[in-house]
């Protein structure tokens, strides 16, 4: 970093952190193994500040990365060696709430569960609920466009967001979109920037769509002595035209390091628990509910429980919500999975991994939205075992090409970031990839934006 | 068009027309008022084929223009003059419906209707339905990313989306998207290509998601004898958190045109008939269609009816299907705009385009998406008569106006093609169409994809 540049932004922002210790909590996100140094981080607080910040790094050809709350999974948000950071946690305002327009305008700092909760109080309703949503920032959502444990009734961040406001290289300002339900005027730029990890723009404000909220919900937690048992009830659930909002998988690693950790009585002999959600008007809950619990109970699930009040549901969900972070208990190092596939070749790909883990002598733990064919095989290893961390490679390589000869893809809701990179070609061809670079270019030349993410 | 290629092609293709008296029928589409003639079409019946001919064009630098049905409305398919068109009709195969993922494969030229009869079929549902249907082909809707009558609750032809076969400039054959529900590689090719018109890459093949068939549904007739309380009462339901399918109203002239084509007993004197429609579980479409036939009514509705029957449920969908044509028939030339605003200024709205009518002394005929904020203003008019096509021109302009104004914008589900470009940027400011600009150069630097449309 030039020393005039960081003379300038001492002075403009006197504020940004510079010393190694005060560094260190931003060299890393929520993607184990990884770890850079910035030369500085810095809290815009508008979007002048951050149009600024663009600015004076465009002129020094500072690199940019931008970050939330630092929980992505793919090393999106983790900082280039030297970089400036830009950490958007102080623009973290809701704006609006429009009950007319059923829309919520916030800055992109803004956290996701804040952003729930707001649309809430208006008794209205933000389906997508990435696993940190605690804690994420909704720009960090738009920028890996997160999905959640709702995905498969109500879809990912991307089918909620109406409109962006975002700041290019340049240091402009562009807004994208507004508040009309449709809208086919050019191309769709904010459809390129959702999903695009900060390496075509920085995004600052973010115009959400909410919907009305479902009227009643059921929980069913399902158990089964077969994984292929559990898989054929979803498969069964999808033929039989039933779209609950959640269908949830746990496997016989996850469920015992839940177990361990939360002690909410999962049976430790099962190998799969099924977490079943459906919601909406109460007379199609009541009677998906029960065509779902004889749909387990045809494919063998050894047990059925319904919840039968919201704390009991809740505490049903904690068995599936934990599961990362039981799991992240277990090793020094938790490698956390993103490989999807079509739903019709569930079946195939959960034997795969298992084949795989014991083939190379690793313990993973497989868990995630069975649903939506979006497994998490979790690698639960130790990066300072060198030897042990080549056979984690190798199967997840294994792992990846067997997902993609599958139809499916390498990453369903987590980004490519770092950690996928080195897969996109495999996963898209040439022509997918060159055509993407073209795109970067023509958005930013010098390459100050995330460099090094995704491609 | 260089008389080398013209031999070329021929020889290629010995189907392609070059007679004026051939041409003609393709020189113009569904928008009023323009007409150009192609130098050739073509018939190509294969991805290759398309992508022999990109070649060959590129080579020559002649344009090209792909062309589905051509019931666009905004002009996106109009040939260039001196153009080559690509018809894409006889690339019309629907090739697989998967019912165990929910998605159906078609090449570019497919009938939307027949498609959702294959989804159908299977017992499944393809929502988007765009007034053409019966004719339009499903790459024309991709390329415009058609809305329709079931907007408001379903969405439009991008939210069914999952994946695309291109042929870009080079002429080499791209596939972006794949069946798993979730995908998050990279920058979302997919989404740039849907509403790009066939300036970016010429869609060859599309593969859609289905979702289940809704159990039941109920159709309402509501009349009104003030537009304001069939605005309101629309708000009503909106502010009452219910989401029908399909909440669709014609004004006065509409009214009048349609009865005098369709004889379904319409009231001549009522100012406004609202469409209601509600789909789902049959518990909820019972209450949902109660609820809001007690809404119209309190907002002054002076009669509701309720269809008993499916064949009752069509005639009144008649009605507002059959609009277009019905205005159609009034005057020798009916432009249908697009303007689309906030639901919550849609009463503000209908005001001015009635107000502005009046004011210059123009018979418009408003119908549309009430529920989707998105109005067809049709002017019935007279393209020979040079002065009153100005004072068509100066009300389109002052509608387009007040819609940005209003946080709207001048197209919701047509396009911008030829008939919407020179408000583009008034519509979405320099910056935002500098950078779709730059777009278009990384896909098409020697623009021979559709030249001179949306910009």
């Amino acid at each position: 970093m030039p020393p005039k540049f960081l003379a300038r932004l001492a002075t403009q922002f006197p504020s940004c952190l510079r010393e190694k210790e005060d560094l260190i909590p931003y060299s890393f996100d929520g993607t184990a193994t990884y770890r850079q140094m910035p030369a500085a981080v810095v809290f815009p607080t508008t979007t002048e500040e951050v149009s600024a910040l663009l600015k004076l790094a465009g002129e020094a050809s500072v690199p940019v990365v931008t970050r939330g709350a630092g929980t992505g999974l793919s090393g999106g948000s983790l900082p280039s060696e030297g970089s400036l950071v830009l950490c958007l946690t102080k623009m973290n305002r809701i704006i609006e709430t429009d009950a007319r327009n059923l829309t919520l305008l916030a800055e992109a700092g803004a956290c996701t569960l804040e952003i729930a909760q707001a649309a809430e109080k208006a008794g209205l309703f933000y389906p997508p609920d990435p696993g940190s949503m605690k804690v994420s920032t909704i720009g960090g959502n738009v920028a890996e466009n997160s999905g959640g444990l709702r995905g498969l009734k109500y879809g990912v961040t991307r089918d909620y967001v109406m409109g962006l406001e975002v700041v290019l290289a340049t240091g402009e300002v562009m807004w994208t979109g507004n508040k009309c339900v449709k809208d086919v005027a050019g191309y769709t730029l904010r459809d390129l920037f959702i999903g695009s990890e900060g390496t075509l723009g920085i995004v600052t404000k973010v115009l959400l769509k909410l919907i009305p909220k479902p009227a009643a919900r059921r929980t069913l937690l399902a158990i089964f002595n077969r994984m292929e048992d559990a898989a054929e009830t979803v498969s069964s659930i999808v033929a039989e035209k039933i779209v609950p909002c959640t269908l949830e998988f746990l496997d016989s690693v996850t469920i015992n390091c839940v177990e361990d950790y939360t002690h909410i009585g999962l049976p430790r002999d099962a190998a799969a628990v099924l977490l079943i959600e459906t919601d909406g008007h109460p007379a199609a809950v009541a009677e998906e509910a029960e065509a779902m619990a004889a749909l387990a109970r045809k494919h063998g699930a050894r047990s059925i429980q319904t919840a039968a009040t919201p704390e009991e549901a809740a505490a049903l969900s904690t068995a599936r919500r934990s599961a990362f972070a039981a799991l992240a208990r277990v090793a020094p190092t938790t490698i956390l999975e993103d490989a999807t596939v079509p739903r019709s070749e569930l079946v195939r790909m959960i034997a795969f991994i298992q084949q795989t883990g014991a083939r190379h002598a690793l313990k993973i733990g497989t868990f995630g939205h069975m649903g939506d064919g979006n497994l998490h095989p979790t690698f639960l290893t130790d990066e300072r075992n060198a030897e042990e961390m080549h056979r984690v490679e190798t199967a997840m390589k294994e792992i990846f090409d067997f997902a993609i000869q599958l139809g499916g893809t390498i990453t369903g809701e987590h980004g490519v970031g770092l950690a996928k990179k080195n897969f996109l070609r495999a996963a898209l061809g040439d022509l997918n990839v060159e055509t993407m670079r073209k795109i970067k270019q023509a958005f930013d030349p010098a390459n100050i934006l995330n460099p090094g993410k995704i491609f």
